[in-house]
C-alpha cells in the first residue's frame, strides 16, 4: 500500500531531488506534462534578457561572432549529444521537428538509391506519418506500415527493398518503450538505414546512439530537455554518412562556403551540412540555458529516478485506480517503459479537466488516454502519489461530470 | 554640397523622426546594417521577460490556449500582412526563409503540373538558388537562370513550360528594386506562378500582394522589421490558391484537424496548411513585440523617408567619396531602389572593417561591395552624412590599412 510517508521515503534518498530547484515551477501544481512543454529552467531568463540586451541590443549584427550565434547550432547539438551517447560534432539543433524529420527521411532515402521501401509505424505520431508520406511521395517510394514487433518478420520477407526504417524510440501515446538497438540491428542486416525519433527519449533515458550504429535521428527539445515552448529541434547523422548524407533542405547556412555566396550548393563537410536558414537564436539561446540542469547529470540516474518515479506510479494506480475504471496502457515491465504512464478511461478528456482544475497537470490523447509524464528533472514521487490521489477524489466526486468539463477545447 | 546642416533640417521634417525612439540602439552607434539584422525594439524585452516567466513559467502547457500561443503563426502573419498590402487569413509565420522558400517552390510547382521548367534569378540570394537546385530535382523541374530584365522575352519563347517564376522583390547585393507588377503580370500571361522573395522589401517600402495578384511570397523578418536574430519567416499563399496549395512540408499543424491525430494528412482549409511543426514560440513573440514598431505606421511614409535617406546619401557619396575610388552601384533612378546604397571598392572588405572600429555598421557582399541599409524607423539623415564622411576619413587616413583588418572574418 504506497502511502505518502512512502513517497517521502523515496524522495529523500533520491540523489536528483535538489534539481527540482533549478526549475522555476509554481506552487502548488503537480506538472506531469513536461513530456508535452517542459519547465522553465531557472537560468533561462537572465539568459535571454542578456542575449536580448547585450548581444541583439548592443552587439547587433556583431553578436554572430562575438556571442558566436553562428557557432550555437554545433554548440548545442554537442551538448545534446552527450545526454544521447553522441561523439561530438555530429548534432546540429535548428527549425521545428517536422522539418528535420523531412531532411532526414530524404535524405536517408538517398543513402539507399533502388531501395523502394520507407517502413515505419502505423502508430507514429502524426506528423511522422503525414511526412513519410509526403517523401514517399518526392522520392519515389511506398510506405509500408509496419508495427513494431512486426519489423523483423517484415525485413526478412521484404528486406531487400527497404531503404529506411523509421520509428519511435518511445511510443507517444502508451509510452512503451521500443528496443531500438534491436530494431537497428535488424534493419542494418537487411542493408536499410534507420531514422529514430528521439522526442520521448532526448532527456528521458539513456540514448546509445553512436554505440548502436544509428544513421539518422532527430528530436524535439521541448519535452524532456525542458528547451522552452517551441524551442529548435535536433537532427543526428552518423559520422560514416557524413560525406554521403544530401539534405533536401539545401539552405545557405549548410555550405561549404556559406559567407562566399556561390551559385551552386556544395554542401558543409561534417555535420554542418544540415544546418539550414538562419537558426533562431532567441530560442536557440533559451534551450541552451535550459540545458545546464543537465550539468553533471548522467543519464543514467535519470533513468533510476524515472524507472521508481513509474513504479511507484503504476503501484498507486493498482491501489487507487484500477477499480473506478482506469486501464494501465503503458507495460508493467520497466524495461518496456519510457518516462510515462498512460491511462486508459472512457472519460479521459472530462477527468483531465478536473484534475487540471485541481493543478494536477497531465494531458489526453485520442480516443481515451490520460498521459503523465515524469521528469526526473523536478517531479517527485509525493508529486505522483499526490497525482493519482487527486485524480481518484475527482472520479469519487464526480466532478469531472460539471457541465465546464464537458465543452472540448483546442489543446488539451 | 550636402552638409550636417542639410540633414539636421531634413531629420527636423520628418514625420518619423520620432520613431527612432522605439528602439533601443547603443550610443555613438551608426547602424546602417538593419538589412541583415534589424535594431532591438524597445518591447521586446518586457514581452519576452513576460512570455517566459508568466506565460512558460506558471502557464506552462496551458499557455498554448491562454496565452493564445497556437494562433500566433496566424495572427502574427496578419499583422506582417498589413505592410504588404496581404487582407488578413493569407500569412503564416514559422520556421527559417529557406525552409519557407522550399515549401513555396514545391507547393507553385505543383499548381503548374506538366511545366517543366522553373525560372529563377542567376543574382538571387543563395539560398534562394540553392533550394530551387534542390526542388527541381525532387519535382522533375529544370532551373533556368534568367536576369529579371530577359525575363519578359524568356517568357515569350518559352512561356508555355514554365511552371514558377521566381525572383527577389529587391536585389541583396546591389540594392536594385524590381518591378515586381511587370514580372508578375508576364508570369501570369504565359500561366505560370510566381513565388517572390520579398526579404529585403518587407518593412522597407510598400508591397501590394493582393492588388498585383501575387501567388505566394515569402521573406524574413529580421532585416526591416527588426524580428530579432533569426527571427521566424513568413510564407504568404494567396486565398485564389488555398484549395490546391499542396505543401511538401506537411507538418502536425497544417491538418485541418491536429488534434485529432489522424493517420492521414488533410491539410487544413485555408492559409493555416502552411503551418508546418510546433513554432518557435519565444523567437515568434519577440517579433510580435518588434512589429509594435510599425502600429500607426503607413508604409507610404517609410518610403518616402527611405527614399529621402537614399537621395541623401548618394548625394553625399557623390561629394565625399566619388572621387575616391568608390563606385555607386544601387541606382540613382529613386523609383529603382530599395532601402539600401551599395558602394563598390576594391578595399571592401578592410574600409568596412575599419568603419565599424568607428561604430558606422555596414556589411559587404563579395566580391567588392559595402552595403549600407537604412531603416526609416531608426537612421536619420545624420547617421547618413555621418557615416559617408566617416568612411571618407578612414580612406583618407589610410587607416584601413592597419593589419588588424586585413584577416578574413567568418561573417563581416
Amino acid at each position: 500500500m504506497p502511502t505518502m510517508r512512502d513517497a517521502k521515503n523515496l524522495d529523500m534518498a533520491d540523489p536528483l531531488y535538489s534539481r527540482r530547484e533549478k526549475f522555476l515551477l509554481p506552487d502548488g501544481t503537480i506538472y506531469l506534462d513536461g513530456n508535452s512543454l517542459g519547465a522553465l529552467s531557472s537560468r533561462v531568463p537572465a539568459t535571454l534578457e542578456k542575449a536580448v540586451r547585450d548581444q541583439w541590443g548592443n552587439h547587433l549584427i556583431a553578436a554572430w561572432t562575438e556571442d558566436d550565434w553562428w557557432g550555437a547550432p554545433l554548440r548545442i547539438g554537442d551538448r545534446i549529444g552527450r545526454l544521447l551517447g553522441a561523439a561530438p560534432g555530429q548534432i546540429t539543433v535548428g527549425e521545428s521537428t517536422s522539418v528535420q524529420t523531412f531532411n532526414a527521411l530524404v535524405g536517408a532515402a538517398r543513402l539507399r538509391p533502388g531501395r523502394t521501401l520507407l517502413v515505419t509505424d502505423p502508430d507514429h505520431f502524426p506528423t511522422n506519418r503525414y511526412l513519410a508520406q509526403s517523401v514517399a511521395g518526392l522520392c519515389g517510394l511506398d510506405v509500408i506500415a509496419v508495427p513494431v514487433p512486426d519489423v523483423h518478420a517484415f525485413l526478412q520477407e521484404h528486406g531487400e527493398r527497404v531503404a529506411v526504417v523509421s520509428y519511435g524510440a518511445v511510443d507517444f501515446r502508451t509510452g512503451r518503450l521500443w528496443d531500438a538497438a534491436d530494431v537497428t540491428a535488424a534493419a542494418h542486416a537487411a542493408g536499410a538505414v534507420v531514422v529514430w525519433d528521439l522526442c520521448h527519449a532526448a532527456g528521458a533515458l539513456p540514448v546509445e546512439l553512436d554505440d548502436q550504429g544509428v544513421d539518422i535521428a532527430v528530436g524535439c527539445t521541448y519535452k524532456y530537455l525542458s528547451g522552452g515552448p517551441g524551442s529548435p529541434a535536433f537532427i543526428y547523422v552518423a559520422r560514416t554518412h557524413h560525406g554521403t548524407f544530401e539534405p533536401p533542405l539545401t539552405g545557405w547556412h549548410g555550405h561549404a562556403r556559406p559567407f562566399h555566396m556561390e551559385r551552386d550548393f556544395e554542401p558543409a563537410p561534417g555535420i554542418s551540412r544540415t544546418r539550414i536558414g538562419t537558426p533562431h537564436v532567441l530560442s536557440l539561446l533559451a534551450l541552451e540555458a535550459a540545458l545546464e540542469a543537465f550539468d553533471g547529470v548522467e543519464m543514467a540516474d535519470v533513468r533510476a529516478k524515472s524507472l521508481s518515479l513509474g513504479d511507484f506510479f503504476i503501484e498507486c494506480a493498482d491501489q487507487h485506480l484500477v477499480s473506478l475504471g482506469f486501464d494501465l496502457v503503458t507495460p508493467r515491465e520497466p524495461g518496456l517503459r519510457g518516462s510515462q504512464v498512460t491511462l486508459a478511461h472512457p472519460e479521459a478528456h472530462q477527468l483531465m479537466r478536473a484534475l487540471i482544475a485541481r493543478k494536477v497537470i497531465g494531458d489526453v490523447r485520442p480516443p481515451n488516454m490520460l498521459r503523465f509524464g515524469y521528469n526526473a528533472l523536478y517531479v517527485s514521487h509525493a508529486d505522483v502519489h499526490q497525482a493519482v490521489t487527486t485524480l481518484r477524489d475527482v472520479v469519487l466526486s464526480g466532478e469531472h461530470h460539471d457541465s465546464r468539463f464537458r465543452t472540448p477545447t483546442l489543446i488539451t
